[in-house]
């Protein structure tokens, strides 16, 4: 039986990777300058690691010094309201082997933004969470009380 | 003529705005306990404000004592391998004007997730910027050089 947490059920371990995977596109969240920052980027999961390519700019020189970041990947129903996350946290560090990241772009993994962005990061990841929006419907079928505003 | 800055081109203030406003759904970046958080809220736009619900928890426990927060939307197209994003950044601040909140609530602005999540967040926007991924062919026909791996 899923724990239910205040209108969110909460996603096994298992769960979580697997949404992880099959997302394309996830959201790196950090601090720039004390400043939460959210970019989103085109990823890839291998083992327990989040990979990603980007270029100069913020988000390199903040994980080039080996950065605590949250990785976050979702999906939303507009019509029904409802929809799931999983976050990741961990510490992101450049891969500088050049075969590693000749063998990642040999098999099609590629940033789909032009430009120059050649840097891989891997988000080693050490904490992970996942939540869905439970509807009303299965909130009264679970018996749970107080369904509240949704 | 946008701007192209590494494969991204910067959109307008006005866009950013106007993208804020059609989404349903957005992100909010803080930190918690010196560590990276990204929470998926459905909000609205009002005005330079972004407003969302929340309940107990730790979204919540942060913003209480207001803290500066960065909200993120976004859109992607798989196929294409296309998208856009905006990031707002500003203090998120409780609303507690009980009126507000019911004219809210009478107007249809509630939170997807049931349970006790009636706490109005409102976040001043400070710091706004948005990025759309240019195309090969679009960069091809600007004359970018470089178009990289994307």
């Amino acid at each position: 039986v899923p724990l239910v947490d205040n209108g969110l059920e909460l996603l096994s371990e298992d769960e979580c990777w697997e949404l992880l995977r099959a997302a394309t596109v996830g959201r790196v969240g950090l601090s720039v300058k004390a400043l939460p920052v959210i970019l989103p980027v085109n990823h890839q999961v291998s083992g327990n690691k989040i990979r990603f390519w980007t270029g100069p700019g913020l988000k390199l020189q903040s994980v080039q010094t080996d950065t605590v970041v949250a990785f976050e990947v979702d999906g939303f129903s507009e019509q029904e309201h409802t929809g799931w996350s999983v976050l990741a946290v961990g510490l992101a560090v450049e891969v500088t082997d050049g075969a590693v990241l000749d063998a990642l772009l040999r098999n099609g993994f590629q940033p789909w933004v032009s430009g120059d962005r050649t840097h891989l990061i891997e988000v080693n990841v050490e904490f992970l969470s996942g939540r869905r929006i439970v509807t009303a419907a299965e909130a009264d079928s679970k018996g749970e009380t107080g369904a509240g505003l949704g």
